[in-house]
């Protein structure tokens, strides 16, 4: 029996990973919760998984949590001191790391200064201060599980092979709902359109950094933390499909990939339940009936946001976190209409050109470059949005 | 430093493996050799790799070989029993099998009597007498290796997840050269058409099982001793690229591949230095190069081979023996023109007919049963040869 917390548990992974609490009773309990402003929905997973305690970061919306939960045995905490007592509960094996942005950092952190094993489904964390989160990890003897279907595929390629025997690593990419669009008809693609993801249903934030490969960068950066590998050796691969999740080459010609149909219960339980599997059972992957995957080079002309990402790992320190803070702000006002959707990678540019980049020795450091890098990119969406 | 002996030194597995000894000087010595006819070739290995011994089943071979290589200091064998010693040398840390036909089936048991581990590239001693050789290897204490590619891909996509977690492994075919034929076309075709492999260059006899799909029949015997798993568990799925070696499918869903480009070195280096990977750093696997790979289910209705493979499973004992001998004899008619095409699963099928399975008890059941389906499908050959 593995007792969870989860960190964003209304969202996509958060409700994936209740899904497996409630398919697999007697393999897990949720015994932490954390969620935004979905008040409705937390309530209701109260009421089903009796959690021991929940937070919210508005101590407002916490107020309004305890008295519709009156009836319910649970602690209801508030703000990120409430986050960080969920993420560091006593009770629980394993964290899953799920809130999506900037905002999930301080309470993974707290759970692996707790000595939490982590589940970790949310790129910020290794993105803004992946050395640090590392460091941490290793001073604590925690083990970081990916949940990233494609820093999943990765972990599970490597598992049983020596480290020092590879070669690279390549993360696939969709390449999005644009990838057929010249840069013209880029230039004025709707948010609507952006979000209609080939292959797999998520937030609308995460959708538009597919649609742009940001999303596929922000991978990159992850891996190279996740994984302690150079940019170098990491290298990205158009795939249509979506069916092999990653591969991991060898020195001996040997390459080992992870494949699937798109179900994130298949990384969640394999981050919670390593190095067993759950019986899941979905549907046999059956490639004969796709007749064909198809494989294409990444284009970092109408991708600029890729290769922005490799330049961020390049300069190291505080880019990464500026160049993520800079798309959300770029990727909020594009889902508001304010900028057109190329340019998310201008703004990305001129925040990262304006960026002054500085090691990070602690966490304020990160917070510290993505609040400068959020009201610089602030400045140029305004800009951008006037001239619009 | 890993001191082998290579059944089957002058064929394509032999040659690749002494490649790799003569690559990696500081990791290999091959201490023992044995071939078939090709005395030229032998004695050039002789010159090169200075084995130990070496052995030939021909005593008047053997004999030539003696007095051309009066110069060298190494031993030369001859018969069963000088095959038998070769392959316990005990000098040797591992022995590579690679004898193609039945003939490989006694030094190998040899090999695994003697407590060497093996690196199994020659299909017959599990197709032949599975269940045997792996009590055998039981009881010495010995592993065996596989080096044939597909089987090499499945012992690598199980390597560092749980048996008990597979739901089936996949092993995929290429099609071989004739995939596209009708079966009319099938009828009339020549050896020389059938011997065009579109992706691996091999000796004449496994290129017409490649091209019958036989070989993907014996590979299924051989992964079901192999393994240990039932054939139920074994699919076949046809995969004209051959890029995609074979794969793992897990109950969680996740499927674990592995992948490259044709190159028998990575499987032979594999089972010489599992778990470690030598540094054959052949060029990339660069996926977006081939835009696509394609997958098919296997048409039982043209390649009949495959579903009597599946059927001598199912009848066991020394069925899948029997349909080994009469593969055999059927793809040596075919070459030498005797018979058609079409004709191979046809004798095969009359043979299988007529053979009354009984268990292996030990290794006489299965070469009485090879030998008797030998003459069998000789004498369907005969009848079908006057008749064509």
């Amino acid at each position: 029996m593995k007792r969870l917390v989860i960190l964003g548990s209304t969202g996509s992974i958060g409700t994936n990973t209740l899904d497996l609490v409630a398919k697999f009773p007697g393999e897990f309990r949720a015994v932490g919760l954390t969620a935004g402003n979905n008040l409705d929905l937390l309530e209701e997973q109260i009421r089903t998984f009796r959690p021991d305690a929940v937070a919210l970061p508005d101590p407002q919306a916490a107020q309004r949590l305890r008295s519709r939960c009156q009836d319910v045995p649970v602690r209801v905490l508030a703000g990120t001191e409430g986050l960080r007592e969920v993420a560091a509960l006593p009770t629980a094996d394993i964290v899953v790391s799920s809130i999506v942005g900037a905002a999930g950092l301080v309470p993974t952190l707290a759970a692996i200064q707790a000595g939490k094993p982590v589940a970790l489904a949310n790129k910020e964390p290794m993105v803004m201060a992946g050395q640090l989160m590392q460091a941490e990890a290793r001073k604590h003897g925690v083990r970081i599980f990916p949940v990233d279907s494609e820093h999943s595929a990765i972990f599970q390629s490597m598992e049983g092979h020596r480290r020092e025997d590879i070669r690279r690593v390549v993360l696939t990419a969709s390449g999005g709902p644009l990838w057929n669009m010249t840069r013209d008809e880029m230039r004025h693609v709707k948010p609507q359109q952006a979000l209609q993801h080939p292959n797999w249903k998520m937030g609308a934030k995460i959708t538009i950094d597919s649609a742009t490969l940001m999303n596929k960068g922000l991978e990159v950066v992850e891996a190279r933390w996740l994984f302690d590998m150079p940019a170098g050796q990491i290298d990205v691969l158009v795939h249509r499909e979506s069916i092999i999740h990653s591969l991991v080459e060898y020195r001996d010609g040997s390459v080992i990939a992870q494949l699937g149909l798109p179900d994130m219960r298949t990384p969640i339980s394999y981050a919670l339940m390593y190095p067993a599997r759950l019986p899941i059972d979905p549907p046999q992957l059956d490639l004969a009936k796709f007749r064909q995957l198809t494989f294409f080079e990444p284009d970092h002309e109408r991708f600029r946001c890729l290769p922005l990402a490799y330049h961020a790992l390049k300069v190291g320190g505080t880019m990464p976190a500026a160049l993520n803070a800079a798309n959300e702000v770029a990727v909020a006002a594009y889902l508001q209409e304010h900028i057109g959707f190329l340019d998310i990678a201008d703004v990305i540019e001129r925040t990262m050109e304006a960026h002054d980049s500085r090691t990070i020795a602690s966490l304020d450091d990160a917070v510290e470059a993505d609040r400068w890098a959020r009201e610089k990119a602030a400045a140029y969406v305004a800009t951008r949005g006037r001239a619009a």
